[in-house]
């Protein structure tokens, strides 16, 4: 198994990696490899009359979009929902894991993300993301959760990678 | 409708903006609105034994994500591969756009995104983004291509909002 045969693999895995030859040594180094997640998307034609395609790796989705479909209000997907997807998904997550950790494990947390694409003048521009926050997390305060929450809006691994826009959290605790 | 109302709105339009009281004083000033986008996720539980559920406001795609599908070998999606089909997507589409402009409409374009998370010191971070890309576009000389793809890597909207992480890019000129 090269190293590169693990790079395109989506499973984790604990990879030895021998130091040099000969082949067949003793692993001298542990390094842990994490996933690589895969997608595809597929588009023919010109802007406004082609067709694209896109796809997960993990086969959860493959479905339809076009120019229609990201700037008008045409069936199909669009990439600014899947950012939205990427990030309330990964946000909801890290923070059940923040507050866990700090002994108020979560019964649920519900993030709505909305992305805003205008056009300027140098071209499209994501010009932010606004997260919208619901949690329901026994015993917690609220100035402990709000805590939480911008603390996760800043750390969680999605976040980090969409520095190129402005990240917005509205968060609420929704204790019965 | 108020500002609003449009700004959760999914469709395209042009707005009109009363500049001020009275109401319905004619419109002043013309003011495009680009589609605001939506997605949610839903978590329960803590980190490794919760449970994750995300979806796409177009409607194309609600599924369940956890900690396995993420870091493991488990079934469901996950946030990377929902940014590496933005990505993809978003890269195949701006391409289009780029060579069509330059007098070379493409037959299509098929694009991979591998989006690889890694676990450092500071935590989990999206290290990388590997675009492969392999386009069929008909009278086309290899540079010129090459400039375009280049150039769209750095102007497509979703790379722009990605400046938190390393966006690679290998490009293929496949005309038969």
């Amino acid at each position: 198994m090269t190293k590169d045969a693990v790079q395109h693999n989506t499973t984790h895995c604990i990879y030895f990696v021998a130091m040099g030859p000969p082949l067949f040594t003793k692993p001298s180094k542990e390094v842990i490899i994490m996933p690589v997640r895969i997608a595809d998307a597929m588009w023919e034609g010109n802007l406004k009359d082609g067709k694209g395609r896109v796809k997960l790796g993990s086969g959860a989705f493959e479905g339809a979009y076009s120019f229609s479909s990201r700037f008008e209000e045409g069936a199909g997907a669009n990439p600014e929902e899947l950012i939205g997807a990427a990030l309330a998904g990964c946000f909801s997550m890290a923070l059940a894991h923040e507050l866990a950790q700090s002994g108020y494990p979560p019964k649920r947390i519900y993030t709505t993300a909305r992305v805003k694409i205008e056009k300027l003048e140098e071209g499209f521009k994501i010009t932010s993301i606004a997260l919208d926050t619901e949690a329901e997390v026994p015993g917690i305060g609220k100035q402990a959760f709000m805590e939480k929450a911008e603390i996760t809006k800043k750390t969680c691994p999605v976040s980090k990678a969409l520095t190129g826009t402005e990240i917005k959290l509205q968060a609420k605790l929704v204790n019965k």
